[in-house]
């Protein structure tokens, strides 16, 4: 088991990491809660539900679950679970668990920060991407125009992240976490990017995932300490979220998987970079590691770019109208740039055609 | 013009009260906003909002109004207002201003707090009441299932109140707005108390309720300094709104108004309070005075009394299924109590009774 301390603006919280401690939450509870009430997906719930219930003693424990994926993150399924929580009683007192990936964490989490104000949470992360989400206290639903466009900043009281739940996640989400953790190597360092692009996805052994996994949430950790409200550095791990962002919405939430678009979107950060700055970057080792991992690379950029660009600009960094993107000038060196709309047209065109000379 | 400062866990804040200052916002803002959304209802919007306007030279102001009335702190309206300021191009650089009474207040201060995981927003109040909700930085909208369990503690940038806007305050706003008074002194001592209720509200002069909202400001400002997260002492400013918030839920909001219900639950805590502590309060002086001022004493309590006590429980202070209630020593010295549902009962019969009797 491992344990990080992140400090918070309101409270500091305890990472907690180790294998099979889904069944022990009793154990990790600071407090007696008057209710606890488990939020999960159907997936996640059908796995693990009954390991996380088989922890917990208390009398009021509820438990509901949500469709799987994206669109559950939405204005209406965050009022019904308001209501559900209102339905088993919960009372400031009360303590909510995400179990689940980072639409759980998210929608979850969110409901906890404004359910009569604000209750407890814990976050149990059962997904590599939740590793991302699960850490600094970012909690929102997307709004039809754009990603997370309704949330807050509001840190769980711990995160207990049983790696033994990530054996049973499909291929596909392991690239999509994978994604996370190459843009959080892209900003530390050459030494923790060449590890990370040392895992072979389809072989995945489970502890090169838990090395590759704690140097994830250590990056986070250290940058949501410095900047919690994203003021300043924490906008580099929004590193190839602007275009990101765009394709998720852009092609319908669950066509393609968070971490796939951010993929690309890093893909297309490192492009515009190396253009800008007069500089190779790994974009080759990147494209080669995320073709031979089956990343979507193949996708559709050019039928709408303005479309595109519009999605882009509903991002929260947009600052005047002006999309602004985190480019890197090295690795472990990531900046803050203003692109224009025109300039985002050109990229676009000669990122697509890179996209499939290479 | 007076200034008061708030402290905050996150910010400071001031609350400026004078005469004809909503023409001034530019004056009060803090820095360079990117845009700035005013949210206002129809009425407020008819009398007001062109002044705010004259007082704002920057080019990227836009404004939006709202149906008055309690009924639009839905979340219906919370989302329509993040579309809103979505399509006005806000983002994260920008303010939100809420002019209005406690609903325009409440709601756009829960959507600055939401819109991109928050953004600043200035009150400018324009009811007796919002003197009340505009300070401490507790917004809300309302849950089919009570009132206010969804929101936030988010303060504002600062308090802008324009006493001048009050003029055109109908007489039903008038008697709300001083029920919030009315229980500000009870909690504070016998002097504000006899002060409070000097005030003739068919005849009120602008002097006179100056002097009697600056006290209520300076004693809520105490008690949300002294405790912002309604930990403890906060609790005492729900004193009658147990009864109050479930009578405005049962009888349909906007039926009564919110401080006409909190004069009557206010009512009753005394009436609890006398008989619990076996004590002389200043039942009858309010009585009286609720009278002369034409306050709804004629309300129908006993209808269905377990519906009522229903509606109590959602209260945001129950705690393990048992209603906690704000009572009254002696004026000054409020405690919080849990009162069993029988007891309630009897309450509620014997304080039907006791309304009709006087
Ligand atoms: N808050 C933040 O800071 C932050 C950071 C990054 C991403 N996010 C958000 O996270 C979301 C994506 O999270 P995600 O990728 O975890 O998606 P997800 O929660 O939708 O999970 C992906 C899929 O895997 C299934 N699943 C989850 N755990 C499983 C397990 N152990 N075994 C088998 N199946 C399992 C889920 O049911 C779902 O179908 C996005 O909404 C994104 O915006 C938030
Ligand atoms: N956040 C808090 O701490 C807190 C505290 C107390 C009350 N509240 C909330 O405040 C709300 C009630 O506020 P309210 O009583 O101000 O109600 P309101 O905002 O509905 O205003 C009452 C009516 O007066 C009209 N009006 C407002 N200003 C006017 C003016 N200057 N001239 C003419 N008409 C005017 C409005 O259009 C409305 O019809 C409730 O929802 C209550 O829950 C919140
Ligand atoms: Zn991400
Ligand atoms: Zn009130």
């Amino acid at each position: 088991m491992e344990e990080i301390v992140i400090k918070s603006s309101m409270h500091d919280y305890t990472i907690i990491m180790g294998e099979g401690i889904r069944s022990q939450l009793s154990k990790f509870l600071s407090k007696d809660y008057s209710s606890i009430l488990i939020v999960t997906d159907e997936n996640v719930g059908e796995l693990f539900l009954e390991d996380v219930l088989a922890g917990l003693d208390s009398e009021h424990i509820f438990h509901t679950s949500i469709n799987a994926g994206e669109q559950s993150k939405d204005i209406a399924t965050f009022y019904k679970l308001q209501t559900v929580a209102l339905e088993c009683g919960l009372d400031r007192n009360s303590l909510i668990v995400a179990l689940g990936g980072g639409v759980v964490g998210d929608l979850a989490g969110f409901v906890a920060a404004t359910f009569m104000r604000g209750v407890d949470y814990i976050q149990m992360p059962t997904t590599i991407l939740a590793h991302d989400s699960s850490v600094g206290g970012k909690v929102a639903i997307n709004h039809e125009y754009g990603k997370n466009l309704i949330g807050s900043f509001y840190p769980p009281t711990a995160v207990i992240y049983d790696v033994e739940t990530l054996s049973t996640l499909p291929t596909k989400e392991v690239r999509s976490g994978y994604a996370e953790l190459v843009k959080e190597a892209l900003i530390t360092d050459q030494v923790t990017l060449a590890n990370v692009l040392n895992a072979d996805l389809n072989n995945l052994i489970p502890s090169k995932l838990s090395i590759d996994l704690k140097a994830g949430i250590l990056k986070k950790a250290a940058i949501v300490q410095q900047d919690e409200k994203e003021a300043g550095v924490r906008k580099y791990l929004n590193l190839g979220h602007t275009l990101g962002h765009a394709l998720e919405s852009y092609h319908g939430y669950g066509k393609l998987t968070h971490g796939e678009a951010v993929a690309i979107g890093t893909l297309f950060s490192l492009h515009i970079s190396e253009d800008l700055f007069n500089t190779n970057l790994p974009y080759k080792e990147i494209y080669d590691w995320m073709k031979v991992n089956d990343y979507p690379l193949h996708i559709k950029l050019l039928s709408d770019t303005e479309a595109l660009i519009k999605k882009m600009k509903a991002d929260k960094k947009t600052v005047d109208n002006n999309i602004q993107m985190v480019l890197l000038e090295t690795t472990g060196k990531p900046v803050n740039r203003i692109v224009s709309d025109e300039a985002l047209q050109n990229y676009l065109h000669s990122f697509s055609k890179r996209l499939v000379e290479v």
